[in-house]
């Protein structure tokens, strides 16, 4: 294992024990109409996960000089709006999936409408608690929710997952598949970036351009990692049936640039992803293990 | 038709031109990365609807002397809530009703991932919009996002949604039905009213606590008259099918309390919400005229 990927390693790690105990906290004191719909919630977000998308927006708090401490409710919003969309994103309307991270899905463990609701109530929760996230002035607070309503609403995620849908054995030329990630899944991986970076009140234009172009090659890295590891990861690892995008005929990177095609972009993406993190300073390294880690993770 | 079912009626009209043509403004320059998705959005808020909640929200900030132009953004986010909650309600998994205000449900109209997509995409762009809405200051934008997310959430109106899924083939006694309710309708009704009362930026508590009776009250009052219209009204009147909550043995109020007693109780809560308004003036004529309105409606 290179050294940065250790480092990446660590830097999740730690990451993952300050999102996991903020997100418990927060479910710790809360309380739902039924206690049900509460432990659907519950378990769709502590159930494991790897927090990359909180990790991405502590390391780019770090990257600017900022104390992670005020990006941990942010980083939280994130995960909440990104554990709602895989809840629906997994019904069987969507992608009738039965299996997330090695466990059944929300909607197997509970049913059909608590999955749907727990979704919803976690979206709002992510709004909710954004809203009143400590350590942040009030006009930083409104940019977040508007930036995490635009990547996540119907012109980022929610679009992305609609044209994914509608392209189910369509042949997507290599433009629009990317259109569809950077919408799907890209957006809010951006978006974690962003949410990190505005942390640092003072951030300027530039840095938070650059910042985005590095997310932006690093989200797309992270979808034709996916790809790959569809096709040459197996059950245990990756935590759900080995070729299951191939056997719905979705469109794929390696499907349409080749295996070998497709890992050449995946290496020029991380490139592209340092390359905009170079005029930052040590402080940027969380960012750069990251970029590594994913390129190199095999789940 | 009594003169205040008249006056709700004019206000009634007012209001949903200009949340109408608010929302439809909004549409007209929006965009999403499908426009099939954008369709099945625009199909269920602008499809009809009488704009209740919208109209409470402005009727609120007329009650205090407010200017209701300032208004207009929150009426709009609450109407965005409240469309999404319907959408997901009329889902297979859910309710699974074909038909709404006369027209096929989203689902049907268009397809169930379309439908659930849209409904996420319309949670989103409430909270969105809401965070930047005109003439508001940053504090009292921020207030409003974290009401609307108490009351559409998990121990509001899904965790109302939740007890009532749970509750079909159950009988309630009227405490738990009235809870329920409390938290699948009237928590958004009551944050309509109060999303209105804290446009006038220096309301004061007594005052809020007085709307919120109000509206409590008349948002338990519309389902009691929900509850009759089921039994009594017809389905071209009330745009779905008659019967339909007692075909599902859903829990109902004429169930518990039989009919007269039902219209008993619908004029007690009208009285209690009337009452809670004795401190305002005639600027809260448009609210005293919604609660005979609500009371008076047929479908």
């Amino acid at each position: 294992m290179p050294r940065s990927t250790t480092a990446a390693t660590a830097f999740l790690e730690t990451c993952r024990g300050r999102i996991d105990q903020a997100l418990e906290a927060r479910f710790a004191i809360d309380v739902a109409s039924t206690p049900r719909l509460l432990e659907a919630m519950k378990y769709s977000v502590l159930g494991g996960g790897k927090r990359i998308r909180p990790a991405l927006c502590l390391g780019a708090a770090q990257a600017l000089g900022q104390s992670t401490e005020v990006a941990v409710v942010p980083a939280c919003s994130v995960e909440l709006i990104h554990a709602y969309s895989l809840i629906h994103d997994d019904l069987p309307a969507m992608d009738d999936d039965e299996l997330r991270r090695g466990r059944p899905t929300t909607h197997i463990a509970f049913d059909e409408a608590t999955a749907i609701l727990a979704g919803d109530a976690l979206q709002t929760m992510a709004f909710g608690w954004l809203a009143e996230a400590p350590g942040l002035s009030e006009g930083t607070r409104l940019g977040m929710i508007r930036e995490l309503a635009v990547a996540s609403g119907h012109r980022g995620m929610v679009g992305g997952q609609a044209i994914d849908l509608e392209s189910v054995g369509k042949t997507l030329t290599v433009e629009a598949l990317e259109r569809m990630h950077r919408a799907k899944t890209g957006a809010l991986i951006e978006s974690s970036v962003r949410l990190g970076a505005l942390t640092a009140e003072r951030v300027r234009d530039d840095q938070l351009a650059r910042l985005s172009d590095y997310a932006g090659a690093l989200g797309l890295a992270f979808q034709v990692q996916d790809d790959l590891l569809d096709i040459e990861g197996d059950t245990a690892v990756i935590g759900k049936p080995q070729g299951s995008d191939l056997a719905r005929a979705k469109p794929t990177y390696p499907a349409l640039l080749g295996i070998d095609g497709a890992r050449t972009y995946l290496q020029r993406l991380l490139d592209t992803a340092l390359i905009s993190l170079g005029g930052f300073g040590p402080e940027a390294d969380p960012l750069r293990a990251m970029a590594d880690f994913i390129v190199a993770r095999n789940h």
